[in-house]
């Protein structure tokens, strides 16, 4: 077929939303399914497309771990499809009352959660992404307009067909599910899109973030990096400490809930450090330190300028030792990108201070930071964690993919 | 004083912001008391600065309006100090835990209302706002930058002045109450100043709003344009739909939630319209109605183009007779700003439907818009009426002033 302009996708999105938004639970979680089935049935032709995109990602050079993140398998797009089934068994956030009474007027008012109507989804690589954000946009109510990365646009586009042949078939409008190709000036049109498009949610690393922030009129939920920090107070527990020291750093580095640095209390280095820094090493991690940290280690190495600010999303952690929990507030503070901050201690008053005082979508005591996760929160799906304070803040689910609007219900009362 | 740069004066908004976001309920109740207390001591210094801002106005030809809404009196500034006591009286969001769970893993979480940290509001002429917008940043945590029309600066130096002698008096930094001053190109550092100033809400007209979301980066609460529609049924009661026509378009004409278009159903036309026309042209209203609406009386002039896209906030109303249901859907997606939509109607079906489909902050059955009102509500206070998807919609009280934050805590747990 030929490729719609971004403005006429946008219009027929708008336009199959509000079909959407008044579809039935029932409707919606049909289309689910029938998305699962058409991927699983389109699994081969899904395949050969993602082959013909790895073999143009190998042939430009891109490296090994990129490549990997394009390269889809049976199991992976089994995984996808199981995904949108998963969904159609979560609670359908659309007509839920947020609360309601009547005034003394006697006019009645329920604040209930209706669709923001169509989203943008903006990401990277990773072509699973393109039936989750689908699956939870039409859960929610949502037609999605997704902008994938143009170096997975073969997988994409059967992917999308795939799911557009389900949703057409469980009676909804093919136009809730739109791929939108097409070059940089494409992506302007998206972040232009006011009154078409209600809202945008990049997905990806910091330079994608934060140019869909930085460019856009239509308002953004920006979905987070994580420059997280595990404080260990004097009082810790050592072991404890070392425990959710490991996992949080190294259980999966590549996500945005992993940690990146550690401080450590001063009262608490001279016992502590020698372990953890032992430790690190054993798992592989290369730990970048300050002077006061190198003193305990030679396989600490020098910490560079800027060294406290970026993600390593790798075996990698900053290290630096404070002198009070001042000191630990300040850095967290100055470096800090808001999504998820550790304190590990056994002092109530320096838990109850950090958990106050520490700005954050979240704040642990005596927890991995690798439990900030949708999935682990019990929400059952996620769209991304949410490191801005409008809106949604933290891991965010089906109900934070919704508005709310106010039904006000008289019998013809006027005001005085 | 020397005047701060505005990057001096977020700064120090910033840091005075974490002194309040831990400040009791009765610190900052303390806070606003004092307020009231220093603007009504200062009354005399604020009407004398009031004077000078009219005088001004008056000498460059301001319209007799636009200088009442800027002049203040004895009465206004009283009112102003009973809104921050009144204020006092309200319930604290800040500490409210919105839900909490404890998961599968053992691990405790609550989702606990915070401030947003720093709020930026640009205003246009009315003095008052300065006062009113100060007490509601500060009764939910936040630090407020005002920014206010240069054609009421003196009137507000005077207020802030006093409102920071309250503040201080009260043991809390002054600095969380800053007017912004300057020229054009300070207000584009305000909507730059993203990681300094957390939200920016525009109170004014249209015009006003569509810059500041347009131009910022900082995320932007919209509060609203109305162009509020009543669609009177086929089935309305019709004596019901005239006293509704009539409070909503004369009650305040110059409000938000004031009616803009009369829709009516042409099976209702031929009995309402000519009881509605006459009523209208006797409560002094201008009716600009299309040649179908003519057809019912002389005194109905021509809609013009665009007559039914802009708010006349005035004794103006713009008129239609549609078909039908469907025909009345279409002309509110066409036209409407989506604040408060309203049907008068005795058929259950047609107000569900209404309600169901209508995309609006507010939907209204068988009352008046003019209930679209944070006091109305029940809210006690109001900062404006947010017209956007994101964060809040409709009238927007002190919970709508705050953000979130998970607080997770473990004992020691980590994930497998």
């Amino acid at each position: 077929m030929a490729v719609m302009t971004f403005h006429d996708q946008a219009v027929a999105a708008r336009e199959a939303s509000r079909a959407l938004a008044t579809a039935s639970r029932a409707r919606k979680d049909a289309a689910l399914h029938a998305m699962a089935e058409a991927l699983l049935a389109g699994s081969g032709a899904v395949l050969a497309a993602n082959a013909r995109d790895v073999a143009r990602a190998e042939a430009a050079g891109t490296p090994a771990s990129l490549v990997d993140r394009l390269r889809l398998d049976a199991g992976r797009v089994a995984a996808m499809a199981d995904g949108l089934i998963q969904l159609a068994g979560l609670a359908d956030p659309v007509g839920d009352v947020v609360r309601g009474w009547t005034t003394p007027a006697g006019v009645s008012i329920r604040q209930v959660r209706v669709p923001f109507g169509v989203v943008g989804i903006i990401y990277e690589a990773r072509p699973n992404v393109t039936a989750d954000a689908a699956g939870i946009a039409l859960k929610s109510g949502n037609a999605a307009l997704l902008r994938g990365s143009s170096s997975a646009i073969d997988s994409n586009r059967a992917i999308v067909a795939a799911l557009r042949a389900g949703v057409a078939s469980a009676g909804l409008p093919a136009a809730i599910v739109q791929l939108v190709e097409g070059g940089r000036e494409v992506t302007a049109e998206m972040m232009a899109a006011r009154g078409l498009v209600d809202v945008l949610i990049p997905r990806g690393g910091a330079g994608l973030i934060n140019a869909v922030v930085e460019g856009s009129v239509v308002p953004v939920i920006e979905t987070g990096t994580g420059n997280c920090h595990l404080f260990v107070d004097a009082s810790a527990d050592q072991a404890m400490a070392l425990a959710i020291l490991l996992n949080a750093k190294t259980q999966r580095p590549s996500v945005c809930n992993a940690l990146e640095t550690l401080l450590v209390h001063e009262a608490a280095a001279a016992t502590f450090l020698p372990r953890a820094l032992a430790a690190l090493s054993d798992a592989g991690v290369t730990v970048h330190g300050t002077p006061a940290v190198q003193a305990y280690s030679d396989s600490v190495i020098a910490a560079g300028e800027g060294e406290f600010d970026g993600e390593y999303l790798s075996l990698d952690i900053a290290c630096d030792v404070v002198p009070d929990m001042d000191a630990a507030l300040a850095h967290i503070r100055a470096h800090s990108t808001g999504h998820s901050e550790t304190i590990v201690t056994s002092d109530l008053a320096a838990a109850e201070r950090f958990a106050a005082e520490v700005d954050a979508a979240a704040v642990l005591v005596n927890a991995s930071s690798r439990f900030v996760d949708g999935g682990e929160f019990g929400f059952g799906a996620e769209i991304g964690i949410s490191t801005q304070k409008l809106h949604a803040r933290g891991p965010m689910a089906l109900p934070e993919m919704t508005s709310t609007k106010y039904i006000v219900t008289g019998r013809g009362q006027t005001r005085g």
